[in-house]
């Protein structure tokens, strides 16, 4: 039974208390936030106490820690909560800055401990299906990849300003996304976008729209879109062609009525947002964490995962502001 | 916060506890089976304690139960819980004996304690998404539902023999949908029945497949298809048209990867059995179940209704014998 | 190369015109029709001669006639061109009194030419498909069929008087589908039907909805619905199950655009009539009537299986009045 | 009526022959090709002449010229056909050099008769809805647009070398149908292209894999993705997100039939090749250019569509070779 402490008590920290405490694997011990009465809430919640995030860190009882904190705290807390002994799975991204978290990577390794990325898509079911059929070779040899991926809303300025922009905020779940599929890190990221969603977005520096495109080694591309706005939900698809077939995993929609009138055939929406379509996701990510942990096997999503879709984010910022091809060796310096 | 005992400890008794523990309103207390030694598996489980039936229904303190014991027993349960002072929840057929079911009804309605039947399709978010639709009168005035319910394998004929017959066992669940969805009940009943699925059923005195035709006072029609055997999965669809437009409600899938190569293009099956498909209905029907009890509003579902669907699967059973219409009247008696 | 008359110069006619001068295998020669300028106007557009009927059925040089003239004639004109040494292919029904119907089988037999009854379904590329898979055994043994089969809007209720009925005038081609695909004509028919889409034609004698259910003596089961009215277009589907799986023929739709909106995902409405759904079955149906009569190979639908149709209908309509049902020997006489 | 000459014998020659003889505004006289016997069998089969093709451009009684002969006779062809007189239907493309293709564009507007280029794809039901959708605002504002075009399978090696390269023979379709659809041509196109298909393409120096990104200069961006091998079909697909919803235009399948076994649940792939998926759109590509010319009123597509196309095709050329981004102006010199 794997003890664990959940660092954060904000809205996706209680999905993940969720996926702890019904995990047969796994209970929740405590709960750390920097307002203790979150933090009280959420472990009271789910029969947990509220500690210190140092009272945590410091629990020899304690085997793994969640971090589901603002991002500008996750290398620290992965360097500490490593340091202290503990497994770790942090939410994404492992940091705004890639040499920080290439830093961090260098201190976490030094501590042994395993340390594990919340790239959540990887365990939804659409994608793993698609995934696994490719790597049984059901559409041969891979060649082209498609993922298009829209948030329903556009975030705040204010969040925008602080996001570290839409390559490492919302584009970087797509770079874990082409990594997982491909099995490979592209050699060149090449990347168009444009703020025509909401021209504050531009003013911050951002864009809302864009269009990346990844070369590989072996000549196999891929090719990213996104969207902060699809004010019909949360458009989560992905497209593989390969030398004897397609594979496409599809939008989850609300319902599966259909109404037909004078007007058309209407069917329900996408489901509206990460929340609603990741929920079964945030579960088995947390059962393949709890599988990796303490059957001492490989785990699914490494904190390299972590950093290397943080170059391409890096790589595609640049290529964006330059219109040129950006290569990987590049910014990695 | 509602106190629950649960009667039985199965496989559909797990499945309730999980819905009565998480939802905020309830908790469970306590848990009864003939099998003490499951009852105590399901009760620690969920942090509850196993008791005898009696001790649970002799308690004060416990406010409602939840039967999900064996069909032969659940009229007797009904009577002794609400003559107990307990709000029940019971798992459908009230009784395989419309007679006797009648009779529970008589006597539930002296103890005066509200009791819900278990079909728990109608809170499946597919058919209640088609059912408010049609409310709403987005198809105009209502005229011809087709209910299409296949299960995805025939049980064993052993089963077969105890169930009381595919109308009272499998199809009452499309009796209720038909109830649920037209509002009303219908005036005669006219089945058409035959065994080739498996001859053993034939042989057990019982139809495999089955077609039952609806007539209303209005003039509106229904038909229900029924099939034991089902394999590409748990077949469940409903069709209402209306004086302008139709509503169809479609199987939910088991994931949305598409396949296209030389073969064809091929997609997922319908989720297996009623566990997969109805989960998110077993939660929404406790949490209806709660909110009435708990708030003395209306249940959504009641013994009457219970009593409406077993006669007219017991109509249904007549006409498929002689081949003629039976009204439902003449069952009633 | 097959020299072809033309008996009716109306809008189907048309059509036929069509699928007459684009096959290669046929020509049309001459065309008929009470109205004396309609038949000259068609006659003119597809380079053919408008003659009176009596020219054409006694011109040796015509090999073939096509009767597309109203109901009421066609048994006269059948048993004429038979006589005449014509080939004929003659619009459903044959005739709306069965007991003409088979009067004229036996002439026709007698006078030994082929005769087609124009049941374009069966050459409808979706049907086709699905009876080819059931056929290669592709889900196992048939065992329960289901048609659905819906007018866009109901027909003036002076057409109606002079159908013959919903069952002989719309029921009859799902008819000739359950005979078809079920490749048996069933035992007995059961039919529920009512007018509630509009009122006049209850009053008119006639139903404007109607589910019939049909047995089959090895136990197979099909059941059709019909309505008059589906605001939304033609639907037309068959849907048939197996020991090993479903076969669906789902309706063509208009184009292939689907638009996600706040409102919803919503598509084309099916084709909207028969015209524009079954335009390429007319095409394939002269295909296969050329090619039979040309090899003088059989015929892929015969006068016996307009003679079979028009019996189920003459069953469905007692049942429809009676309640009770009614066997196919029983009318057959 | 129209009185058309038909340059050309081959395949897509007969296609025409057919719409023009189908068309009720237009008649085809007479037929032309380097291969006399092919220009005489296809001139019989619709009932015109064989002739050459200087006895056509000299022949006064002929309107219009469709030009369907090899690509590299295109403009010298449009030249003469408009110093003829005639209007002019040329297939695309325009020609493979820029330069010749402007050069052309400056003759056909000196002798001032409307040329019409055969992007076939602007009248395919579905992609035509799509526009007309977008134009009405249906998805408010315009701001991504995404082209998948996928080939059956690649053509020989030896097609290939004479081509012009992907960009100019196949992914021109596509540049067309961006301008079509976003109703502007873009500022700068970026190319990523590959051989994985097959390398014996790549040792050609053509791509059979490609991502072409288009940037505009209000910041809309548009991707198109070409393979020449999509072992499942033709794969046609256009996706164009707005400010207030998405608009898709799917494949069109073979048949509607589903089929639903333990292996899952199949339907039809999409039809096979450009003849099956474009038939309609060719009759109505033929029925604009009727209209246009008969009433005087503006071409759909113009010859300068097809130099624009042309141009995109030559940037997508450079960019795919040296990996950076090239501006139309720097093409269109």
């Amino acid at each position: 039974m794997l003890k664990v402490g959940l660092l954060g008590a904000g809205r996706i920290a209680g999905v993940h208390a969720t996926a702890i405490t019904s995990n047969p694997g796994s209970t929740l011990v405590a709960v750390s936030d920097i307002n203790a009465e979150a933090a009280g809430r959420l472990a009271s919640q789910y029969g947990a106490e509220a500690r210190s995030t140092d009272a945590i860190l410091n629990d020899p009882a304690i085997d793994a820690v969640l971090i589901a904190t603002s991002t500008d705290t996750h290398s620290d807390l992965i360097e500490r909560a490593t340091g202290a002994g503990k497994a770790v799975l942090c939410e994404k991204p492992v940091d705004l800055s890639l040499a920080r978290a290439q830093a961090c990577q260098t201190v976490a390794a030094r501590n042994g401990k395993p340390v594990m990325i919340g790239f959540n898509r990887r365990f939804d079911p659409n994608f793993a299906t698609l995934k696994a059929s490719a790597d049984k070779g059901e559409i041969g040899k891979t060649e082209l990849l498609s993922i298009t991926s829209f948030d329903p809303a556009p975030p705040p300025v204010a969040y925008i300003k602080v996001s570290g922009g839409l390559f490492r905020d919302m584009m970087i779940h797509d770079f874990d996304m082409a990594n997982f599929i491909m099995g490979a890190v592209p050699v060149s990221v090449l990347a168009v976008g444009s703020s025509i969603v909401d021209p504050a977005i531009g003013a911050a520096g951002d864009v809302d729209t864009a269009v990346v495109t990844l070369a590989y080694a072996d000549g196999r591309i891929a090719v990213i879109k996104n969207s902060r706005r699809a004010v019909y939900g949360y458009d989560q698809r992905v497209e593989l062609l390969g030398s004897s077939g397609l594979l496409q995993a599809q939008n989850m929609l609300e319902n599966t009525v259909v109404k037909s009138t004078t007007a058309g055939v209407s069917s329900a929406k996408p489901t509206y947002f990460f929340l609603e379509r990741y929920m079964p996701a945030y579960a088995a990510e947390w059962a393949a964490f709890v599988t990796a942990v303490t059957t001492g096997t490989p785990l699914p999503v490494t904190l390299a995962d972590g950093v290397a879709a943080l170059a391409m984010a890096e790589a595609a910022t640049q290529s964006a502001k330059t219109g040129l091809p950006v290569t990987l060796a590049s910014v990695l310096g």
